[in-house]
């Protein structure tokens, strides 16, 4: 199904081309752009490029948590790749935050049927006691039934949310599901829980736990909090409905920086704009991922999709107008820290920025574009959709689109976005898991989606238009 | 697709009883006997004891190596079950094997790219020096490959097999990959290996890597064998196509029982025939499973089926003519070691077993049955293919079936037997991993699987047909 949809792409050229000779001044990019988009949407559906960069990342630095020697080698292999692939310029800008990593992580079943658990310790958490600590299982299905539990009514207990995430093509199951990875500990902190275990914020049913990060709130015990594998949790679950106490032993160590921060850097490189260099059409994804898998599909998938889109786009005869900038984010995992120290850099300058999008959701084929601009870049919006729609991609009749993940910060500070929808079905069985690892990437639904980003790049580049509001 | 399939089948009884109103004396059971199939069919299809059995195995003992406390508990388990289940005998009979059990294990890459990876020792396999061992990789496609290397070529390297299993409805694919695990390390040994590491004999893509048992060749240096997901070792072919020398470091700890033997038992369990006592009607299991997982497939499928089976007939208003006896066999995993036993104390007895089936092949529907029978009783198995084909099942050609893993042994001593195959597509995605768990059980599925299973041991014990050559 996935490579009919590449055949198709390609075969749709021929009628792509015939639409383009109906096309009169009524549209806003010349006939030659639209002739450079043809090559480009041709040169980037048989190219490997995004592929190759995330095979080159997940084969040579593998995992990147800020402040891991991985992050430190991403930061090196992201600059040499930009230099390599013909960027105009390429430079790194330090982010700072705190330290922290994971040591070792070990959970059981002690009563009233031993058996072994796979757990991931949630970014952020504190370590057990030393020798782990041992308790009764206190049940609750929600992150609610938990906020309703009386004070003390957890004393001495491990609390236990069992919610099971939700499966949807647009990923809304997640936030559902994600407010006790996030919030939790504390809430069970509150009621007096010596620590927190949760099924893991996941659609897949494999032995392997979804990490992510979690925060505590001043002034409340830090408590340690893990996310068991969803076998595991229904395992657990299915121990609870025997109507005896479960006790469950818990030991996990992690490792903080004892005040030391973590250094990380963003990494940006841009292909300089012929007539307008100081106007910005920003790509981006994060460099950073969690310390589980390979990272390879976050964001590896958005790393070489932005990269290959700049790099092909330089190897045309001549710059567009506008600049491109490719801005690949640091410590997105562990709070934006990337995102937020670029705006801080930048409180003057976010309107050089005409438009925007970043790619951090996964592997699923794109269907549909949803703009943020303003209101007299619309048509040139519905174009620019027009040339897209061979590759199966709708346009949202909203005008509300947020760019993903770090540029959100960006949309929020003003900054004209898209957001590009995938099929994003299968995406959580593999997020911050063990799992997210090469082979999860689809090679036909990259190059199409490569070629969206491109596209997209080459026409915010090119339009005659201002998408600021 | 699966639940229609189950609809199916309950929709197809009118159809049956028509054809039941057709049949005359030229078939061989008594109409009275085909009532009781049919109400024995409408029962089991409406069933939940077989499912019920594999989540009480799983969740109340989990994992059941030989030798271990998982294998004690389901011990006591199964003897606890049959009695409940209206069994009219059950009785163990002790097995003793070698003993070992599963320490630490932890590989990575070292070089040119450090990454950590994920495997699990080979069951059989000796420990790496206090330490770990590090070396450089020495890669082979294939065994053959392997087998091809010049002695002492690989003198202090570590060997990677890196083959591929193939996907297949009939799991051949496991065939061509299992010689590795069973065989490779004293074939690398025998060229100076000091360990070897092999890509897992699986068909799935995730973080868990497959055991399984291996042997060591009599006279040649033992060296620890581990298996890698099958990820990890897609990762480690990708840095060795670098062409640079990749460094591997192994650190496994595995535990014999220093000449003390490991002791299990076979459970098994009757129901009485009520004329012909003596003649054995045997569906089958095995008890134990690897350490990894809660054995849900590999083999608590085969418990429950088994075992709701003769339980749905002990419901019956009368015992059938023959015994059915279901024989759950010990250390099945280590190389049929209850099922040796269970040979060798009844070499002049075999021929009482007059049909016999085991079940150990998964979760997939049961799609084709292959008789290895009497030339006399093939009449009388076309009949019974009959009352099963409603069920998806279709009557294999040819008269050469072996029963299933233990059971194999019974066929080769002269037992006459069914073989029952299941779409067994992605069985190896989760065979001997920690992945073999509850969920991967499609419980309509499993009604369809036992209720066939709960039908050929009735008829079995019914038919007035000597089922042997």
């Amino acid at each position: 199904m996935l490579q009919s949809k590449l055949s198709k792409a390609v075969a749709l050229t021929s009628v792509f081309i015939a639409s383009l000779a109906l096309s009169s001044t009524a549209r806003a990019i010349t006939p030659e752009d639209k002739v450079v988009l043809e090559q480009l949407k041709q040169s980037s559906l048989k190219s490997d490029l995004s592929y190759e960069l995330i095979e080159s990342l997940t084969t040579e630095v593998g995992n990147r948590l800020m402040g891991t020697e991985g992050d430190k080698r991403s930061i090196e292999w992201a600059v040499n790749k930009m230099k390599a692939l013909g960027f105009d310029k390429v430079w790194t800008e330090e982010v700072k935050g705190t330290y922290w990593q994971r040591g070792h992580a070990h959970a059981q079943i002690v009563a009233p049927f031993p058996q072994k658990m796979v757990v991931l310790a949630l970014g952020g958490s504190v370590s057990t006691p030393q020798g782990g600590l041992e308790a009764q299982v206190a049940h609750f299905e929600t992150l609610a039934d938990l906020k309703a539990a009386p004070d003390n009514s957890l004393n001495g207990k491990i609390a236990f949310v069992s919610y099971r995430m939700t499966k949807h093509i647009d990923g809304k199951g997640y936030g559902p599901a994600v407010g006790t990875r996030v919030t939790g500990a504390s809430v069970a902190a509150q009621k007096g829980a010596s620590a927190l275990i949760m099924r893991s914020v996941g659609t897949d049913n494999n032995r392997t736990a979804h990490t992510g990060v979690m925060r505590y709130q001043e002034g409340i015990a830090k408590i340690p909090a893990v996310a068991l594998s969803n076998p595991d949790a229904d395992l657990l679950v299915n121990q609870l409905k025997r109507n005896k106490p479960v006790t469950f032993k818990l030991a996990v160590e992690t490792i903080t920086g004892h005040g030391q921060s973590a250094v990380s850097a963003n990494v940006i490189g841009e292909i300089t704009g012929s007539e307008l260099p100081n106007e910005i059409v920003a790509i981006g994804a994060h460099l950073d991922s969690w310390d589980v898998g390979t990272g390879a599909l976050d964001d590896g998938l958005g790393i070489g999709m932005t990269m290959a889109a700049a790099a092909q786009i330089a190897q045309l005869e001549s710059r567009p107008k506008r600049t491109i900038r490719v801005i690949l984010f640091a410590a997105e995992e562990v709070g934006l820290l990337g995102a937020k120290q670029y705006l801080a850099d930048r409180k003057d300058d976010v309107s050089d920025h005409v438009l925007g999008a970043e790619w951090d959701f996964g592997m699923g084929p794109i269907y549909k574009m949803t703009p943020g601009v303003g209101a007299n870049a619309l048509n040139s919006i519905r174009e620019f959709a027009q040339i897209i729609a061979p590759l199966g991609v709708s346009l949202s009749p909203m005008n509300n689109g947020v760019a993903q993940s770090d540029m959100s910060l960006l949309t929020k500070a003003g900054m004209p976005s898209v957001n590009f929808a995938p099929d994003g079905t299968d995406y959580f069985d593999y997020h911050h898991t063990e799992n997210d690892t090469l082979d999860k990437v689809n090679p036909d639904d990259l190059k199409i989606n490569t070629t969206i980003y491109t596209l997209f790049a080459y026409y915010a580049a090119q339009a005659p238009v201002d998408f600021r509001k």
